[in-house]
């Protein structure tokens, strides 16, 4: 039989993530260099080890609680443009991401455990990420929007984003955050509701410990059924369109890149635009 | 032919309800030795009449609206005591529970008159009954929180508390309310928008009267048909997770009882928190 | 083969509709001999020249935008009464409106282009058709309020106001917008997120063009997969449930009609209330 | 508090069941006066009582298995004509018929514990009722359709026929034996699976006894949850359809009834066809 | 306003279809030069005149029951290759099959009458057509396979044949139907339950029009209405899944053109299996 | 960054599977001791080493097509009793099974190729396993019937047999199969659909390998979509309803365990039937 994996051989596993546990509690920190965390579609890369590492949460009995944060001051706001050539997008290509698109946000909700987020600072890229936590914690300076499709990548924003911020923020701001790319500060998010609490940025972590610390107090089932009750019709919605946006962003990139290269061939590059 | 109640037959048939009708407006007031209402998992309690009491009003073409309402200061917050002895949980016994929690929300959905809420104070314990009533008038004083599970005893919230929050308040604060045990005062109700109207304790009655009293020049069918349209799709998401909630629910209580009780036993006894 | 109408075809073709279109812009402006809309359930009317708008935007390709505007200072807020004769209510007539409404809805929802409101002013008459569109623009001056059911005409409000304003609202203001006929003013719809922007009236327009001629240099496949895939969960509420509400909608009309008519058969007026 | 009525109290409370219990197996036996079971949409009728029985089953915890069957040569064919005067339909008659319509259904789904059919002869009217058993027995003699509708009352399939045997035969099968009113008999059923066994007449009661006994030896809760699990997805189909089916049908009735009836008002006679 | 189109405006519109009605009861038949029907995606052919076809008969009132037919031996078993050169595939091309696909089933689905197919032979392509019919009669003749996807197009079944076929044959055989490319006769299809009647194949237009006129003297509402609660489910289905496994369909396409054209481009052709 | 593994990593790692590839073509063979597979609930057995299993397949592209068979006579139909004494069952220990089951189907249905069944002889435990797979091949001396719960263990239903087994075989069959449990050889298996072919049983594995070498030639998306086309609709039926059941199961067995055990404590027996 396989194994699965306990703490000791998976922690110092991931090349963009830290992790630390302490009772039960596990700390999944994001970074790049130790710095504020970067993304990208490449092969070595937060957006394939996200998956693994929720895999790995989930397997290992020993995790009671998950607390996802980020580095410094934002915590997912730039992308890693380490490899500056263009990509050239194939059927075959876009196939990669969309199976790991369907996993990074699958098997983050087959997460069995209550998951709290800490946010440290801008979220641009992938900010279902943190929001999909069961209790967000956010920095004074927060602010969530979705940088990687519609107004920076110029791709349909088909890959969980179009199911979870109409459900956040109601069909109507749902869809005019997306499509306008609108800047929800922490203080809004709050009264949106989207976010359980604003702290300072140095206190955001610390919030996410005690509120970690009281729940863990609780009989892990209990803690494993809440999770399981509350999440159960979020992965309905989440298999009910899902892959089909993932499908359609897929088509649309392989327009958007082969209109670009004209009779060169196909190519896909990074948005211009930084974030800083 | 077993026939269906008549008024007169049901009115004085609860101990925990007061009934009294006008004109076609049926009025329900829950109450404890008519002081505030308390509730248990006892036999005869609210709990096992509530439902009943919505076949009642389902069945008797009498009843054209339904106003439902609290005593003195408190709507629904504080526990029976009076059986102080530990109760020994077996999953006998969560059945009878499962089965009461789902007749409970399902017989309540299927009145199919409208329901006016008249919250008159703190609405701690099943905080979805008054907000399941399609409207809702609240007291300046009343308070909303579920503290039935997660925060007080300890237990799953499982029985459609987990349905009806993420419904009401989008999924990430209905999330937090439930794990956090946060409470929402009537002002900011309004302005999240699950109660219509705040108004003062004494007036809260009358202004539900009010509102029935217009409403009940409307086409008999007109009213039942309103109400079947804007809870048809509520049902549905009650039927899909409500019994999957309340079964995990079960199982984690099974697991506090067990853990608690050691070599003992089971036990399982109510949250020594008393919220006055 | 049946031709798809080209542009010159149909321009000029609806009598309560004026379009014009610049670089796959299209403009759609409903009116009545040029002044502001009026609504009515006449053979020649915004509601069955609607549907029909419709699908000639969706079959034409040159479209790549629409946005969606009423005319001065109104943007549906009156019934058209040329015709002040009693209607008289049969099934036969109930299901021409059955058919159309879901046409309405449905056909919209088939546009696969995004869709901007212009909101120019009051909506109190089929509310849900501008708060439908991917993003709304209001003007300062703008009011929402369904008038076409309870409060007005006195019929169920199952014409699909049923399923919009419970996912817009949330199910509880949802149903207390439509139960009391609650107004609801620009600013506290963007409060509220069904608004994305608030504008002077005179600026409404511009601001939609602006928006629209930012999102049309996306590739025409973005655009339309980004609308294909923000519309599929509405799609599916509005499959779910439109049908019914509008069969439940139709039985208390024939029964308001019969009790209204008498020995004398059945009829159906509008209501008196005018709202300028 | 009102009391759930124990089998002493209902067990002679119906004109048209008869009712014995033997160690848990409660056997429910459709008649008139004795003789073979006939429908009506009168008050007094099995349509009225059998969803009074379903309630008295389920609420009894005395019951842990319920055997289902009629009386002599058939199970239900005819239909009561002791009224020979036209029924004068409006929308509130129909809408008795509407909800007695969802209670039959969704009371008998409620049921929480296996139920055994004995279908002792034909069944035209309802066949749905022995159908939605968990296990059904057969007579050789037994055969199934649907009279209730097209071919015979010239009435839509809207009452849960529209749901059932599109799943029970598919949805070809399912449609045009409801279109065509396709006779089915039991050596048929039971290679297309909706009948479990088919065996001479006379043994048909005391094998679905034989399996009720052996039933009965297993734990009371799995028992109920093994009926539970299996009948979910049931309620889901028929919460989804079952009440706009029935608004479809009472919107043809009133059609067809105004029809009938021209100038004198509206009228709806049963079918003269008799199924002897 | 546009008129919808009168019979004598369309009957002639179509150069793949003949129409012919008679009180009432419209025929819609197949052909290729009045020959036996062929297929394929061009700009003119049967895939773009059937979706315009079926908004046809939904929008003139005067069509009461619609007859599905084909002509000569086949009802729709070859490819037109009239344009034999090689079909360059881009993601835009594919969007016109995604949206055709889209709206073939679809508005098929909302023609709002009864429809009767009278499958004259061998059905290989889009077998969906004739069995989306609410009573299938077939030829002793006819034959039906998927040909149009993995064993000859070597495309995947996304285009509703992965939703259908699982649905008529339950979810086994529906998939094993589709990958091995199994051929299934009038008989079984009989015994499979999704053909309603076998007749010798010069009698099976007279018994769909016999069914026809037979049908025809109910009352139109209640012709609709059955027709309506009859295909809700489907619709349910096809929405959940149709644009999906067209997109995905899509992608695989273009993943084939891509590998088969190598540094030319992309290509795609018919499959060279002739089926006489 | 963790890696997935590749099949040199994995192909020796289970202790009751045996892999072998040849071209893209994963075989899979389940036995005990290299002869007949049998089941248990330990720590190590096959029901821990599939979904692992399932998770390698899935992970590494190498893997195109997927065939899945058993060893000697039987496919599954022995449990494991190597361990003879009683298990005491506690809610936590339920737990883990809870979790199995679920991703036991999940993570089966996340495989996202092609998985041929080579059935070689009786499935008497978790008979969903072979019959999930796309196409099933069985031996003539194959039977299928579920052994694991009611009529041997005494427990419900609910690990996604209940899901599945109406899906296969109608509502009805479905109930009765389970509820009685009926066996059903191969030969009606292919009548029922739920089997495609049926072969000598030493021929069972080579046809298996014959569809797969010929599905092996289309192309990896084709093949890929296809499955996730197919599939789709059976990962929603099962994420609606096979955590409920697994939940209800659960309960059911804590009270056959405290039933059987009494005062001892809770314990849990295999069943004495042997299936030889």
């Amino acid at each position: 039989m396989l194994h699965y994996l306990k703490f000791e051989e998976y922690k110092d596993a991931f090349r963009f993530l830290t992790l630390r546990r302490e009772n039960g509690i596990l700390e999944v920190r994001m970074h790049y260099n130790d710095g504020p965390a970067k993304w990208s579609g490449y092969d070595e890369s937060l957006h394939s080890e996200l998956p693994e590492l929720f895999q790995c949460v989930t397997k290992d009995p020993e995790n009671k609680i998950m607390i996802f944060t980020g580095t410094g001051h934002e915590f997912l706001a730039e992308w890693d443009r380490t490899d500056e050539s263009e990509v050239f997008v194939s059927p075959q290509q876009w196939h990669r991401l969309y199976k790991d698109g369907k996993e990074l946000i699958q098997w983050f909700l087959d997460v069995e455990i209550p998951v709290i987020a800490a946010v440290n600072g801008k979220c641009f890229i992938h900010p279902e990420l943190p929001t999909l936590c069961d209790v967000v914690i956010a920095s004074e300076t927060a602010v969530f929007a979705d940088k990687a499709h519609l107004t920076d990548t110029r791709a349909v924003p088909g890959d969980g984003s179009h199911v979870w911020w109409p459900m956040l923020l109601g069909p109507n701001r749902g869809r005019s955050f997306l499509i306008l790319g609108e800047e929800i500060p922490a203080a809004e998010a709050k009264t949106l509701g989207f976010v359980a609490e604003v702290v300072p940025q140095d206190a955001v972590l610390d919030r996410a410990w005690e509120i970690a610390r009281t729940l863990i107090t609780h009989d892990p089932l209990v803690l494993k059924y809440t999770r399981v009750s509350l999440t159960q019709h979020m992965k309905r919605r989440f298999l009910d369109d899902l892959g089909y946006g993932l499908a359609l962003e897929g088509l649309g990139i392989l327009s958007l890149a082969q209109n670009a290269s004209g009779s060169k061939g196909w190519s896909f590059t990074l948005p211009d635009t930084r974030h800083e």
